[in-house]
């Protein structure tokens, strides 16, 4: 996969590439079906599915599973990464999504995909914290 | 793996695990071999050692590989993760670490790490965010 643009000088790109936006969730008391906070097969399929529904590259991932529940994942974007960590015992995650601007400005993508994620993790309560990352 | 302790309550348990300390990194001009930034063989090696030279636990780990040039990557950790991004082009890098109190207070272990990232990666600017995760 190519993620450096033909146009504009490498190094122009190459910085305003980096820019872009991190999503940083802590989510409390979720009320999805408890199967998939606690396992990687649902949580997996979740997290890869809404990636692309919200129109990011996905360039792989990896899931793992504690025992005897409990998720820690995360899945590869050309446009950065989304990543998860689950306690079910309490129904509580953490979810990143850092989006940077691969070949356009993502922040609308960023925001999708966060959204989805609150859907679909349905969560009581939420602190949420929008980074501004690469802009010096 | 189990991340669930035994002692206390699963509930308290699981919300104290939480809690923990991130830290969002924005690299710029990164004084380390070109190699290294530019391919997933190096900097998989490095950001896997350094995990274990700080103490973490790796549970897994996934590099993909730009063409020409540049990586996205992901270790995961039982206390979290550490989520990397390069632009050789212009020797930028993200780095965040996020390490939560699997079974202890980790904070000291996150510093840790990212300051052995640093060391290696050798930015001659960086912009650095300390967040606070899973308090409420």
């Amino acid at each position: 996969m190519f993620r450096v643009l033909v146009f504009s000088s490498l190094f122009q790109t190459g910085m305003e590439a980096m820019n872009g936006l991190h999503i940083v969730g802590d989510l409390y008391d979720c009320q999805v079906d408890l199967h998939t906070l606690a396992y990687t097969d649902g949580l997996r399929e979740v997290c890869v599915r809404l990636c692309q529904d919200a129109g990011m590259t996905v360039v792989g991932e990896h899931f793992f599973q504690f025992e005897p529940a409990g998720v820690t994942g995360a899945v590869l974007l050309a446009e950065s990464h989304l990543a998860i960590h689950t306690w079910p015992e309490v129904r509580n995650v953490t979810l990143d999504v850092y989006v940077c601007n691969h070949t356009c400005d993502n922040r609308d993508k960023a925001q999708k995909l966060f959204d989805l994620m609150i859907e679909v993790l349905k969560p009581r309560e939420a602190k949420t914290q929008n980074i501004e990352r690469g802009a010096i």
